[in-house]
């Protein structure tokens, strides 16, 4: 008897689901592919906009099995259900997706089914993006970097006075440029569920410190921009640092280290390439210019995360691409190239595209000018 | 030996995570409590904002249990490094949230570790909700009504030519008023992860349709506002239904059945009483003023969703309170009131609250007008 695909998820939980899909809502529902064939078991609620919206799916409906199963139990659970479903599609065997419920996978096998783990992710070939996958990952990073052109361009329009910024005659604040980004990225359909970074001075040196108060210059600006495009479900992501008025020395060596890093990178990423010896030379690389990582008085400095994750229809897309594990690069992937430099007193520097992995080298995705001093 | 309660995951992804740390980051991390104590266990990356922000809980470093792994693996795995995490804290059984991943419970089954299936939610507290919850969800509930206030007002200020709404001069769409209420609630810090409903007409019939395109008098406008709160993490959720100038006879009808069958909810929901009665009585109410539910012409009509879904740090919290199964409601348990009734030709009329249940009665959170005409 073959082996049946199935998921029971939410689309926004498990992008697999989605992407075998396409279809998307709020709760979860049933997926099944079997011999050739692919199968939605959706509750009354969904059933009519399935139909209607999801790609290369027969829909059934759930009300229906439940209906069989309360035959048999007054109350019938949500294995007594799929337990019908299964039947009526001849299916003994499943592969799940490895972060599938465990009580769920439990109950089934109690029931005498056989189930084994699929990949991570469950459509391997999720991961080699296509030529309209591309060109909606471009899509979003060219939203991204008109971004960075409106933060910049925010950025340089400020005068300075009293150690702070500020833009047609007011303070500006993290959460001020941050709202900016905010209002603009939804007027094109794209949602920043997890906000947008724009953090300054101290902030900066963790890097996942959204940043808040008056912005401030002769400091570094990281501004981390990483929205969804509610059209396609395609992530953007991309990263600048600047600094308003005169750099610091210091904050001008960490600079050039990063980018000199990002460009390594940007030069050295192809099919085959192991992504950990990119990572290793850029750690190498900081090292030779006097920017060591590890704990430095009780915390961590220097460069302290990866190179680069996946990304596409999730913002961080396993395996890591380029960082301290094995990882081969293969063409159609995709990976954001983003090393960064923190130093307590000194301040944090990061620089981010995102890449598809080709043949010969890299493609960098819309684009962005990368300079310190606006 | 004791157990130790497990959860590897984001906090986004499982709420049980949040409420038990108070801490949120994009990626998964590990938490274990046991003997009376709370760990986590973090990268580099997140170590030092999880010393400041995380509530009540021993901050451990991954990196240096992966060390510690490394040792006797040259490439550890997670389970490696679980392994050296569990023995430094003298863990040998695990309960673990139902929804955990059931390729790493078979791993560490595989290792001898006794794991149990812990209840839906994790900590089962966290569906009663204290006095502080209960102040966060009804400052996400006003802010709510603020946006239907704003909805409200912008429908009442429309004039009606060639049966469209104008506004300000300009053809009144579905976007654009979305568009305004996302506008904001983001200026409010709130989040709409999953878009607001306004839907006019036809498109009402289909519950989670999200609705397209212009706003049009005389038919039913359904606005269902949902937004999590980015400081607090809690939701709110409100619907009501519109009709811009004069309303058909038959959708009158429609209003007064659903806005009965919501107010015997809110006066019989009470510590004690059994949801199911309810959804079955408001069903029963809906058929006897002539208001049939079932597959009608193909599709889903009448009253086919449930009467109302727990919610608090998740928008949809297990079990649902008021539908078609048992559940006896506890006093401190939030849950939405939202019958609603759709038909083709005629339209969709949905009409939702949330309330905290008490000893005598429940009490609904913040509070907006039901009238359909404005």
């Amino acid at each position: 008897m073959a082996t049946a695909k199935f998921i029971y998820d939410t689309a926004e939980r498990c992008p697999d689901l989605y992407y075998a899909c396409k279809f998307s809502a709020p709760d979860p529902f049933i997926f099944i592919e079997t011999r050739g064939k692919k199968y939605l078991v959706m509750s009354d609620l969904e059933i009519d906009r399935t139909k209607k919206q999801a790609k290369g799916c027969k829909v059934l409906s759930l009300s229906k099995f439940t209906a069989k199963a309360a035959k048999k139990s007054k109350t019938p659970s949500l294995l007594d259900t799929l337990n019908e479903i299964f039947k009526s599609l001849k299916v003994k065997k499943l592969e799940m997706p490895p972060a599938s419920p465990f009580s769920l996978v439990d109950g089934l096998r109690k029931r005498g089914y056989k189930i084994q783990s699929g990949s991570t992710p469950f459509y391997p070939k999720r991961l080699q993006k296509t030529a309209d996958e591309k060109k909606a990952l471009i899509r979003a990073q060219k939203a991204v970097f008109d971004m960075m052109a409106l933060a910049e361009k925010t950025l340089r329009a400020c005068k300075i006075r009293n150690n702070k910024l500020y833009y047609k005659g007011k303070v500006l604040t993290c959460e001020a440029l941050r709202e900016m980004i905010h209002f603009e990225l939804m007027r094109r359909n794209f949602i920043a569920p997890e906000s947008t970074i724009v953090a300054c001075g101290a902030d900066t040196i963790d890097p996942h410190n959204f940043g808040k108060g008056p912005l401030r210059p002769h400091q570094a600006i990281i501004v981390d921009i990483f929205p969804k495009s509610i059209d396609s479900l395609f992530w953007g992501d991309a990263t600048r640092t600047f600094c308003v008025g005169k750099a610091p020395e210091r904050l001008k060596k960490l600079y050039n280290a990063v980018k000199a890093g990002q460009e390594y990178a940007l030069k050295n990423i192809k099919a085959g390439v192991n992504g950990r010896k990119i990572h290793e030379t850029i750690l190498k690389m900081f090292k030779e210019r006097g920017f060591n990582t590890g704990e430095i008085g009780g915390r961590m400095q220097g460069f302290f995360h990866s190179t680069g994750h996946g990304i596409g229809l999730e913002l961080h897309e396993s395996p890591i691409r380029v960082g301290p594990v094995d990882q081969t690069l293969k063409a159609g992937m995709c990976t954001s190239v983003e090393p960064g430099l923190y130093y307590k007193g000194l301040g944090g520097v990061r620089i981010e595209d995102i890449v598809i992995v080709t043949k010969t080298g890299c493609q960098v995705l819309a684009g962005y000018p990368k300079r310190l001093e606006v």
